[in-house]
């Protein structure tokens, strides 16, 4: 008799948010990056992608759903993993004959997001490190999570990273194969576990330009990106682990709003030149120096809150958790009117006296109230988890929201 | 009988637009720049500054009035200004004791500019040059455009290129002292007469961070900033030479634009971070890729407009005379309610068809249109005029206006 039966796993995934920015691939192929990255995960109670990874001889073809939508399975970024994966598992399979042939068997991909795609969060790196992880947990693959890094990476670039919870590195490596390009941990969350974030979403506009896109260009026309890979990131790597190892967030925060600076400086490089700050992006920068001013006029003898940005305009703040009223509470008194004051851990941010970071740049404090349209609070988090709730269920259908 | 004549001598001088950016001082006092640079001389019947020197044994100080209102003179710049001029004329005197012994005194300085000072144009350029050659008249001092323009250059370093008209540049020497730090003429205006500018004066706000304080802090803290300086200039000012000697407006246009990025990429790379660039700045770089694009559309194998910025949101495009209408006229057409069509040369520009420069980026129309509130038709000029017209009348006094 056939066997006809369903066989499901499911998994949860991080997003990260890099310190040092990956910018820039040696291969677009193989997802190479020029440089290395590194990057704090953040807690899957607020930003995360539920996967659920099913084959079975019944199903008729490889599908994927996010958020309930049936997806174009056909792109080279998606069919490089999904062939790494059936390779690992027919390995597997050959040298174990009682295992059941999984990997001849068509997926059913299912997947959603916690959070609105539409925020312009990075949610390709949750997307692959779930997919990847779902399926190597149906497989029972005994690959470590470097190891499935190297296929997640394959995917999206920063996904190898989200396979690994606290701080994580992603090595640039040097084979042409891109066999050492992979992420490792750096340090555990609970190592350093009073690492905040407060992801300020910008009004929504889409982005201009792909990051593929722009990286492309960036690489191929910026004068000033090859220092930036070949000699400024390289001794931030290592200024950047040393940081994290001594819990030393002063240094951590330089880094972070340097390596961030000095991204968007390449991207302005360009030909033509990549915008992803706005108006309110810079407004970002000078209310978080002005947090940083206010706290130093009250004796506080480091920086208590670090900005960086992305692809795009929404500004990410990492403060430590000590320094709560200070950060979020100042954000929530320029920003109280929109969504998200509410932690994880259930408590609601209250309102700082923000008198002197009003006064630091009021047009600032001005414009930044006017362009954030939601505020995510959220800190460092644990890597992938397994879970019980599949979005398969057991007669093999995708469960609709 | 002592003298009690009235010494005079005015002069006009013109505003510069550097197409290679002046940006970092390896020697503050001196203004002694970290690079080369390059400008193009803007004509004096849009923008210029008229300024008259006197002195008079009847004079008991020397003073300064800029628009009718009297100035602080004891700056340092100023009296580098003042003290390497004078020491001139006693030279001049020492070897010819028939001349009137002027350089013992006191000056009475007076200066106009045609062109609104709060519309943020580098006015210190055409002041300091303005004043140095004024002086030099007064003076009777036999000393070139070039070693004048050593003495202007302590004044504002900038104001060392608008002592020459057409294509300037200012060669950063080796030197500690200075004294081969000068400007040097590249081709006159009448080599390549048909340069237009169209500078795009955005919405007044008050410069966040002054040029001098700005370069100081790239200087001390981009990491990208010395490969700028000591690689990427170097080779862009061959370029550019080439460019010019060469009438070649797509490599003119290319590098101005690449410089441009490159010197606001290591505003952003700084410290913290600089920003002179607004979003009506970033429009204005889309709209200028819009007509490029619809030129190219048209089967024009060149850029037709190349932009640059200097220290604040200001865009200044720089286009060929037989390219005006696809130019300015798609300026026209974006920014048609605001004022300044009508060229020095009489003619008012029309308003060219923009509908693909629209469809390039629409949201960077709308922006460009909503930011900028005058605009200045102006094209390569000559440099210092000697006038008649001056500014202190034969009685010794400022003529207030």
């Amino acid at each position: 008799m056939a066997d006809t039966k369903i066989y499901r796993a499911s998994t949860t995934a991080p997003v990260n948010i890099a310190v040092i920015k990956y910018w820039g691939k040696r291969d677009v192929t193989l997802n190479l990056p020029t440089n290395s990255s590194l990057s704090v995960t953040l807690s899957q109670s607020d930003l995360r992608t539920h996967t659920t990874a099913s084959c079975s001889s019944t199903f008729t073809s490889d599908t994927l759903h996010l958020n309930s939508a049936p997806q174009d399975i056909t792109g080279a970024r998606l069919q490089a993993c999904l062939r790494a994966l059936r390779s690992l598992r027919a390995a597997h399979e050959a040298s174990n004959p009682s295992l059941p042939p999984l990997s001849t068997l068509p997926l059913r991909l299912a997947s959603r997001n916690n959070f609105p795609t539409a925020a312009g969060l990075a949610s390709s790196a949750a997307g692959f490190a779930a997919l990847v992880r779902a399926i190597a947990d149906l497989y029972e693959l005994p690959s470590s999570p470097t190891e499935l890094s190297l296929i997640a990476r394959q995917g999206s670039g920063s996904a190898c990273r989200s396979l690994f919870g606290g701080y994580v590195a992603w090595n640039a490596g040097t084979a042409t194969d891109g066999s050492d390009s992979s992420a490792e941990l750096v340090a555990e969350a609970a190592h350093w576990p009073d690492m905040r974030a407060a992801i300020l979403v910008a009004s929504a506009k889409k982005k201009a330009v792909s990051s593929t896109a722009g990286m492309q260009a960036t690489v191929k026309t910026s004068s000033l990106f090859p220092h930036r890979a070949e000699t400024v990131v390289p001794a931030r790597m290592a200024a950047m682990r040393a940081a994290i190892a001594g819990r030393d967030f002063a240094a951590f925060a330089d880094l972070t709003m340097k390596d961030s600076n000095s991204f968007h400086a390449v991207c302005l490089d360009t030909t033509p030149p990549i915008f992803y700050m706005s108006d309110v992006s810079r407004a970002a920068v000078r209310v978080v120096e002005g947090i940083n001013a206010a706290a130093a006029a009250d004796g506080i003898t480091r920086p208590v809150a670090a900005y960086t940005f992305d692809a795009g305009p929404n500004a990410v703040v990492y403060y430590l958790a000590e320094d709560e009223a200070r950060v979020a509470g100042a954000f929530k008194a320029l920003l109280g009117s929109v969504e998200g004051w509410e932690t994880a851990r259930g408590a609601v941010v209250q309102a700082a006296d923000v008198a002197r970071v009003v006064a630091y740049d009021e047009g600032a404090a001005e414009t930044l109230a006017g362009g954030i349209q939601r505020v995510i609070l959220t800190g460092v988090g644990e890597g992938p988890i397994s879970v019980s709730e599949h979005l398969v269920n057991e007669a093999g259908e995708v469960i609709l929201e």
